[in-house]
């Protein structure tokens, strides 16, 4: 039986949020998705993706793993739940953005520090996923600028970016202007949101504005 | 740059949510996370799961993926996102709850179907993903009394279950009585949410309260 | 030939607008529409519908007619494009919400206003289609708190939500919860937007967030 | 209440767009409107008609409907919503242009060409409005050109300027030189909008400027 935590939640659910769009869930049934932006996220609680982007019902196609990882472009026949979820977005949603939304204190990415430290893996399944990492270049200026732990953050944002191009679907579309790449960080204590801007290779904060 | 209404709906978040929770995230950056459940959940735009559990911060580790499915367990030194996300929360977050789940009108169970009735496959990806589904245990009776496209959905949970308790992790945890398993269905035009009950192996909503 | 004028907005469309937004626009294309609201507005050039509430392509599905009324139902035959809209959106694209809005100088209702004054009509339709205002009822509490021009416009506003509720459809989705009728009234110098509640049967400006 | 996305949308417009217009838009309660043209639309979200014309607050009067029709001249006593538009723009506004802006992926033309293929007809109004298209003079050089969806479309265009032209204020003006009637459509996907050449009866994308 579920806790009392959540069945009560789930209560609140069917007493309050659903009724109150009631009939956008309804139409979202009846004439299906079509989402604004795939968002690749962490597993972690601490990381609210609806929260952090105001979305509502319909609005974000959400992919989450450990450290929010894209692999890199492996067509071999082995499951990749990850790049099946990106072929989906692009391919059958067509979704116009792809979002990498990195986190602080992420417990991924720390495993991954501890592991190049030395630390043995005595795991089945983490500490394979995260080889994905090895060779992770972490820039000196971001290490200057936001601190060892959010530079290796921002350097798995990076790389992330970088897979998803090896994706023909991904490329294809961002050349003809039909698909944009954003990648973000967020800071879980302050709820600050980095975006990289790739013309200078920098994180910086989110503008008030979208700049003309 | 990001679009006018992400980076809108990211402001609302920054100057209403977060400071709304700010002493809570602030507590779950400096002390780290012990959400409640890991949440086996899919991609799909329409479902939300923070919300069907009227979860905050902190409550739920989630891993989403096409069609929602938790992958046979196989350590064989491929990527397995997926496994690792349910080896980090069994192993290292420890969580007491597994949920896993399912959803009306998946775009994934929809291609599953299609490719059983002949339809080509043209993706890197999708298809094979969902050869997991292979061999799929489609109930007579959930057929009769859920429909059959929603008995596809309900047969991936139960599958999805199975493959959990193939997981030492996850087994031995539930054998000790620490962790708890639950196959839920959500529906996106009702908001019901069914529940697996094993004894019986139906499926039916969740109850208003937790029985004694 | 198109006036320059024109030609340049389009231009600016094909080189700034549509591209920023390519992605949005084909996959709308694909994926068809799925509104989040039916908008009954006014033709008046001074009426910017998706600006007023900073909607992009695939938000609002709009009908424009003179005086932004909708007609009682009368399913006699006869061609009524309102209510074609009307009935569109209440069943084929399940809008979750109609919006009736009303605006300041609004030119249909002072035509009527002069109708009542003794005026002659020597007009083929104008003069026909604002009978459907006769014997309106204009609010005296109203006229003391907006003015006379202000009050027979929020007049024809609640006219207009009655009249939708003589459609089956309308009538039963709302009262299923599936549908929110929304009667509002916009002031072009100072951009103020006033709702009605119908508790109260009061317009006043919108507030700041949605109540709880 | 509005719902929260809708209302966040309007305090934007409150705080950012109308601001920036103040002034134009002030102005323009005070003196009144004179557009530079009536646009007849469709009412579908996919087609935002200031947008596609760079247009500000004053530019444009548009009539939107099912499918962007002008019904035929029928002065009966019924109420004519799009005659009355039609009417006022053309005596009251004195408007020098007026554009039918037809689209593609029509939702409404898809319905008739579904009536056309023996669909049946459970509609109280749609079915009715679409009836004037019967006996609709669809072009095989179109159909060869532009293919069957879109020839269907583009006939749609042709038939509405012709009833335009049954309107004595239309056809006067526009035989002294004070007004010019313009056939377009609009391709969501790609931007693209076609307009026809009355002399050759053909529909090529717009020029880059102006012919001399």
């Amino acid at each position: 039986m579920l806790t009392k935590k959540l069945l009560d939640g789930y209560w609140r659910f069917r007493n309050d949020s659903h009724p109150a769009d009631k009939g956008r869930y309804e139409q979202l049934a009846s004439l299906g998705q079509a989402p604004a932006a795939l968002v690749v996220a962490c597993c972690d609680s601490r990381v609210d993706v609806s929260a952090i982007f105001g979305a509502g019902p319909g609005d974000l196609f959400i992919v989450r793993n450990v450290a929010n990882l894209v692999p890199p472009f492996q067509p071999d026949g082995k499951f990749h739940g990850t790049s099946a979820a990106v072929e989906y977005a692009a391919m059958v949603l067509k979704v116009p953005n792809i979002i990498v939304l990195g986190h602080s204190h992420c417990g991924g990415m720390a495993a991954y520090r501890d592991k190049l430290k030395g630390k043995p893996d005595d795991t089945d399944f983490i500490g394979t996923w995260l080889t994905q990492l090895d060779g992770l270049d972490v820039k000196k200026s971001d290490i200057e600028r936001h601190g060892e732990e959010t530079a290796f953050e921002l350097a798995g944002v990076r790389q992330s970016l970088s897979n998803l191009r090896m994706f023909d679907a991904v490329r294809n579309k961002e050349a003809e202007g039909m698909l944009a790449l954003h990648g973000l960080h967020f800071d879980i204590g302050s709820g600050v949101v980095l975006a990289l801007d790739e013309d200078t290779d920098t994180f910086s904060p989110l503008p008030e504005t979208v700049e003309a």
